[in-house]
């Protein structure tokens, strides 16, 4: 939602194309995923935590360990995920019915391809740190195509 | 295959740039691996569904479990693998022996980089939803670049 | 560091748009991560080593095991980090205060847009192949964009 406000203006200048959304950061990342059940966030980071445990920086698997229990483990979850996310943008979609609604809004611009289905998630894998600790994520999105 | 089939027109305007595939879909993935051994893609499905077992969905770990055992592992395969696959387009490549019989296509039409052994994967997560339940898989591809 | 050596010249050129590193091969990903502490790259390996355990070479989990214990793991991890990396190139950033003392070279050339602690990480995931085997790994650059 938040990334479709900031290229909203800039959409109407581009009508094929891609998007590149990129994350400044090391235990943040991006991805896309199911954007209706809130159940799917919560069990997407409880799999995240079962698949690179916090147990791993107390029982002496880390040595990168400064920052807390997920430090290391944030690092981890953040290559798993990636940091860059590439979603074409479109003006005209070979899909499914729904999309017929928006029709008039593509025909004037641009707009992420993303399935009925698709939301994109900025993942915040740190709890003291990064969003937890109050500081800022920077994501850097790229827009390229013709109008 | 078919990706290459789908894009064979449309490589001989462009000689070089880039194809992103973007599937639209939340439990299934694109992904790159070993394209001559069958038994890799047997095998990456079996170290995914032990990566995120099924079992979490019975024993209480996740909570969206309405289409089955397999709906949210596969929601997290999902972003494991990534919905969306950059692959270079070259009609040149500074490339090992083998490359040299491809010369004469590679003069009139991009390709893609893929390296000798590479082959795109696009994984199916559910057993009864999407191809597993006879529904179709949307891949969007985009090629940017100049000729 | 050698990304940055290898596009210097071509960095010339484009003031902002998109870098493309793809590698081509199938047990060897590429990532970005910490670039500090030299300890993350090697917890990032040994956490690999947990999520994907050699030890399913051994125990009958996988068939594709001629190339050895590190075989098919390396397929697996090689697909859970990915082959293709997407960096935006900037000539100007909104960003953090460290960025002041490289306003000079940004003017005249684009940059790659890594935040303060990112790092390109090529991971090899065999010991015996690929660069532990003496093999070289090629890695196909693409820069797309305006200057």
């Amino acid at each position: 939602m938040f990334v479709n406000n900031a290229i909203r203006n800039d959409l109407s200048t581009i009508k094929i194309g891609m998007a590149n959304l990129f994350i400044q950061h090391t235990s943040a990342s991006l991805t896309i995923n199911e954007n209706a059940d809130p159940d799917v966030r919560r069990d997407m980071e409880v799999a995240l935590n079962k698949i690179v445990p916090a147990q791993w920086t107390k029982d002496g698997t880390f040595r990168h360990t400064m920052e807390g229990e997920d430090d290391m483990p944030g690092h981890v979850k953040s290559s798993l995920m990636g940091p860059s996310l590439n979603i074409p943008l479109v003006h005209h979609l070979v899909c499914a019915p729904g999309i017929k609604k928006q029709t008039t809004y593509q025909i004037k611009n641009g707009r992420l391809a993303l399935g009925t289905w698709q939301g994109i998630y900025l993942n915040e894998h740190r709890d003291q740190g990064g969003w937890g600790g109050g500081h800022t994520r920077n994501i850097v999105i790229t827009l390229q195509g013709q109008s």
